[in-house]
């Protein structure tokens, strides 16, 4: 017997109370029972995305919220600066364009980042951009990019600041009103731990404005019409049900351990694990801030790494992702977000020595899990 | 103890067996495993559209799949005729609306239809039309449309038919390639006896030569894009992993049962329920072919149909559904669609009986059940 173990950056485990909640019979969206549903799930949102407005639930994967916050609030013909770090910048980049927007492409190599700075000095000089799109974790790479900053640089400009935080949210710090992000998007299949399927944007007030602008057309995205619903505390369209009754139950497990507690395990196993693979003579594919989320790792010299991602499947039972476009077969990538915890990544990092040990590198077993230990000795 | 029951017009309940097979541990979308599980799905699909094309499946509600149908087909300026006898052809008209059409409207008072004669004679004299688009069980009033006249009214002209299915898929008869519809839109919480989240689209080659000269932007929603990946075997997305899993389970189910069956079944549970409401005295609301998914009804004269609902409710912890939009207050709809069977109706009916003797109206007990029993009775 190998135990299956989902150790891919999304989607990732959903606990078992989770499961059996949204095995409960299925109850109908306009009731008294939904409405206290919502009425929870909203409040909780809010607390997550640590805003005071509203976080609109969208039945969709985050892609489709990535597309609300930006036909909501921009038009074609204007101007928006992309952060392009990865394949979830790369995708900001197709939205833009697919909208007829002028794109302004802010590009780091993929497994680096694009410096607070650089986005502000791009702000002086190019008066005409009215967004600015990022991701905050870049799952593809592994990197975490400096969205406090970007907001900084953002803050006084006439642009509004859109982060991609599926790959963050619950997992990564990230203060919405007080840093000042102007959309928030996200997803519940990451640090939500919830099957995929149901997706949140989050708009500032100054978002807002822009929205009463916008001439995109938009109608099953129109967030206008959701925050009309949402204000009577009611879906707009059917909402996936099963998903936002197990939100609820994902959100008491946050809210019980306390979202700095959240922030803090997942620091803790993304240092570990980082540790752990350095430890075995890897290189980490980050050149920038690692994210929390996940351990991007750079594919051993002469391994293709979608060999490692194979063996972790056949010997070990193990879903772990590869590289996406052209990363593939360069690295491989270990998530540790949401349901996870430490012997997690001692799983994770005992199957790694193994797998690498069957192609062929010298491994001095145990070396990983030792220097995982020491991180998890730490006191508070 | 009052047992819950989900009767209302979708979600609809969802199988024990259904709800535990999504209550499995989560699996990745890029693993053998999913792969096996798609290929299944894919086929089970197609013969439930009954049709030879892919039935491409959405993260998003039913609105979201028909937004989808339209952008990918149609572009702004466009001229589109459109079936408008309830809220879901006022969607329609919303829709196309938003995305710049023309609308030819054919309107029919709420109850009732639009005679396919009606349509072809539209078609003849205004052949700008480039599409058709239609309900065929329009939930809101619970009226069948006659799509399969729809279909040869559309035939051999440069219009395609798209066709909202949400309520019908599964319970009514549509034969997508034999009629001749071009687009199939629907949902995963009403045959399919799912949550909420998951939605379908299936084009004709008809449909797919228009995709090819659209003009409209979309991204998420983009059928081109799903298609690519969908040959591949493979989700664009992140797909809702469990719901998928769900519907092999409920595709499996409907397998077993024979859709021809399956078809009978909801025949005879809607013309048990008809029949048990008229043995009360109370008058259907549908002037034209009832749907077999549910049943609207006439409120009795001086009763605030919101009531019943609540009595429903409160009394007998059943949900159903009152009339939307204009028809609030004057017509209630009990749902009989997806996994639904004949002591449902019994239940339903027995219920109605002592809602309505509490509401003051004179009810000659067991008399809709009576009626009721004698369609079940009824041999073949």
């Amino acid at each position: 017997m190998k135990k299956y173990q989902l150790m891919a950056p999304g989607p990732t485990p959903v606990p078992s109370q989770v499961l059996l909640a949204m095995a409960q019979p299925m109850i109908h969206h306009r009731t008294p029972e939904y409405q206290a549903l919502f009425t929870e799930v909203r409040a909780g949102l809010k607390a997550l995305v640590q805003t005071a407005q509203d976080v609109i639930p969208l039945a969709c994967s985050g892609t489709g919220a990535m597309e609300a916050a930006v036909v909501n609030t921009l038009s074609a013909g204007e101007t928006v600066a992309v952060v392009n770090a990865g394949k979830f910048g790369e995708r900001w980049m197709e939205i833009a364009k697919t909208y007829g927007m002028n794109i302004v492409e802010l590009r780091a190599p993929f497994g680096d980042t694009v410096p607070a700075a650089r986005l502000a000095e791009t702000l002086r000089t190019r008066s005409e951009i009215t967004a600015v799109l990022a991701q905050h974790s870049e799952s593809s790479t592994g990197v975490l990019h400096d969205v406090r900053g970007y907001a900084e640089a953002t803050r006084g400009t006439g642009a509004i600041l859109i982060v991609d935080a599926v790959s963050s949210l619950g997992i990564a710090n990230l203060e919405m009103d007080t840093w000042g992000v102007d959309a928030v998007v996200a997803g519940s299949q990451k640090g939500l731990m919830l099957p995929p399927g149901l997706a949140f944007c989050a708009l500032s007030q100054k978002a807002w404005a822009r929205v009463a602008t916008s001439r995109l057309p938009k109608y099953y995205f129109n967030l206008t019409e959701e925050q009309t619903w949402l204000v009577k505390n009611e879906p707009r369209y059917t909402p996936p049900v099963s998903i936002v009754v197990g939100l609820r139950e994902a959100l008491r497990m946050l809210q019980a351990e306390g979202l700095a507690n959240v922030f803090k395990r997942h620091d803790r196993l993304a240092r570990a694990t980082r540790a752990g693979v350095e430890a075995l003579g890897l290189q980490l594919f980050p050149r920038a801030t690692p994210t929390p989320a996940l351990t991007a790792v750079t594919s051993p010299r002469g391994i293709d790494s979608e060999k490692i991602v194979a063996a972790y499947a056949q010997a070990h039972n193990i879903t772990i992702a590869g590289g996406q476009g052209e990363m593939k077969g360069k690295l491989f990538r270990l998530g540790h977000m949401g349901y996870a915890a430490e012997f997690d990544v001692i799983i994770a990092l005992s199957a790694l020595e193994q797998v690498l040990a069957d192609l062929g590198v010298p491994v001095d077993f145990g070396a990983s899990m030792r220097a995982a230990q020491k991180i998890f000795a730490e006191k508070a």
